[in-house]
């Protein structure tokens, strides 16, 4: 089947493109930015499978001949603005315009071309308050408390997909997902908040000293690549159940000095250490500690299946690193 | 003191106009429709201290331009679309760009020029299928459910206020409103649910014959001039403690035919009876049986007190209507 993913040059995803290719689907790699060099470099070992169109969700008709002439069959719709609190108080248009007119952009045009089936990646930012107060995350009885920006429109976009569902009979699955560790984490100009792991690795990579917060923060941090996999598995399953599905590990994932100890054996060139009392880190977490978001729906429903947490997840994500050098040079 | 009224010859809008105006303020009302003639008539009243602006929302420099040249020192944006299910699944888009969008806009225009406050009429329809579940609707514990785009668009930009609030130090609080009746509601064009007690009354202006649904429903109904009144309370207090109010009546109001009697003694040529079996109604709810939201916290943060219950605010409409013969005609 060919599959479009918006944003596909994204974190998201390029994790869903590379998934979608490696088990035989042809993709159409959907994407308003520039593509870098090691994007270009993956994606061209797929040649004719692989159909990069350079195009902003936000331009309606380009949407639209995006669909035309392609036989698409499966959406999944990555596209979004990920705005930190300058890009919110600068420009909070933007994140209306991208993450929520842009998907009804898409989802217009997927109702068009009788698109079998999309998938819309929300986010755990939509629980926002109660992932600090609930001890595990329910999708039905958490309550939904979004305070950014990036929170709200994605709850209004996934509100508003499954209202279209009902409306124009679109068959559309929603995942929330949890904060992603993994390959291909970058600045795309409209990702503010670079993670934790990913900081550290550029760190690795350019040989400099990564300096942590005294305070670890505790996060259901989940691999890219098993993101990726869920999707997936809801652009297959045959009739899913529910419209909304939480996507993440589901538990605590390990320190954040496994990884380093990991990163300083692959590269002897980087060093770290916790902050000393008044020193100021140069690693940030975006957040504070949250609680889990439970996926014995998405477990149960259409049979998902983390394959990758640590070591496992890191041998992935060095794995990666060594065959993408350049990345964040 | 000048406020600034956007919508504000629509139903909530002319309801706030006329209170303010009634106060002394000097009134700004901003509305992109062709106002009917009885609210020419109604504001014309007023000479000088009313100034009719024609524009929209949704044109950023309509709005800058409203604000330009005149000293408004509050805003209460009524401006919204009122989307039935045929909009939403026909034009999905124009909730968004009105009540979001829309209120960026204004939200925009009012920090540029140092507003003292801004209220935002948000709805009950945030709280969604919470509003069947629950027996009493409280602010901070009711689960937020929206589920037509009405409801998704009302809360993001509730949530948007909240969140400039804070980035942008705005003062703007949010009043989830119930639903009104009384004076001033009609077909605005973006209106698609028409009260059931604005039904009545207007078959009975017209000397037509009402058929009632067999099931009355039993809703916390709010007279729309004590809805303008809790706007005012929350645009003239010094200092709220919350960013969110419910604004309704808290209870459960009298029987529909109650005023269907009131309208019957006022206009003999109005008939009104409940639909037989197999009898098609021409009187509809827009709606199933809702419980009430509480207002004890505008009441206790704002001193908000009902004024317009049956009968006293079934004399108020009636009132109204006599003064206002052709606004139905």
């Amino acid at each position: 089947m060919t599959v479009l993913v918006t944003g596909g040059a994204g974190y998201v995803g390029m994790n869903v493109v590379e998934a979608l290719l490696a088990r035989g689907d042809d993709v159409v790699l959907m994407d308003c930015g520039t593509l870098p060099s090691a994007v270009h470099r993956t994606l061209d070992a797929y040649g004719r499978r692989m159909d990069v169109v350079s195009a902003d969700v936000c331009d309606t008709a380009a949407v639209a001949s995006t669909f035309a002439g392609r036989d698409i069959t499966g959406v999944i719709h990555c596209a979004a603005v990920t705005a930190g609190p300058a890009r919110e108080a600068r420009d909070p248009g933007s994140s209306i315009e991208v993450n929520l007119r842009g998907t009804l952009n898409v989802l217009d045009a997927a109702r068009r071309h009788q698109v079998r089936r999309i998938v819309y990646p929300s986010s755990g930012a939509v629980y926002g308050e109660s992932l600090y107060r609930l001890t595990r995350i329910y999708e039905d009885s958490a309550p939904v408390l979004p305070v950014t920006l990036y929170g709200v429109t994605k709850f209004a976009a996934e509100r508003m997909c499954v209202r279209l569902r009902e409306l124009w009979r679109l068959d559309v699955v929603c995942a929330r997902l949890g904060t992603l560790i993994g390959p291909w984490e970058r600045d795309t100009g409209v990702r503010d908040n670079f993670g934790t792991h990913s900081q550290l690795a550029r760190c690795a990579v350019r040989g400099e000293t990564a300096v942590l917060p005294a305070q670890e923060v505790s996060r259901d941090w989940v691999y890219s690549r098993d993101v990726a996999r869920g999707l997936l598995a809801l652009l297959d399953a045959e009739a899913p159940r529910h419209s909304v599905y939480n996507l993440s590990s589901g538990g605590a994932w390990g320190s954040v000095l496994d990884w380093c100890a990991r990163l300083k054996a692959a590269y002897p060139g980087f060093n770290y250490r916790v902050a000393l009392q008044g020193e100021t880190p140069n690693i940030g977490y975006t957040d504070r500690d949250r609680y889990p978001m439970d996926v014995g729906r998405i477990m149960q429903d259409v049979g998902f299946r983390l394959r990758f947490v640590p070591p496992a997840a890191y041998d992935d994500f060095l794995d990666w690193l060594q065959r993408t050098p350049d990345f964040w040079r």
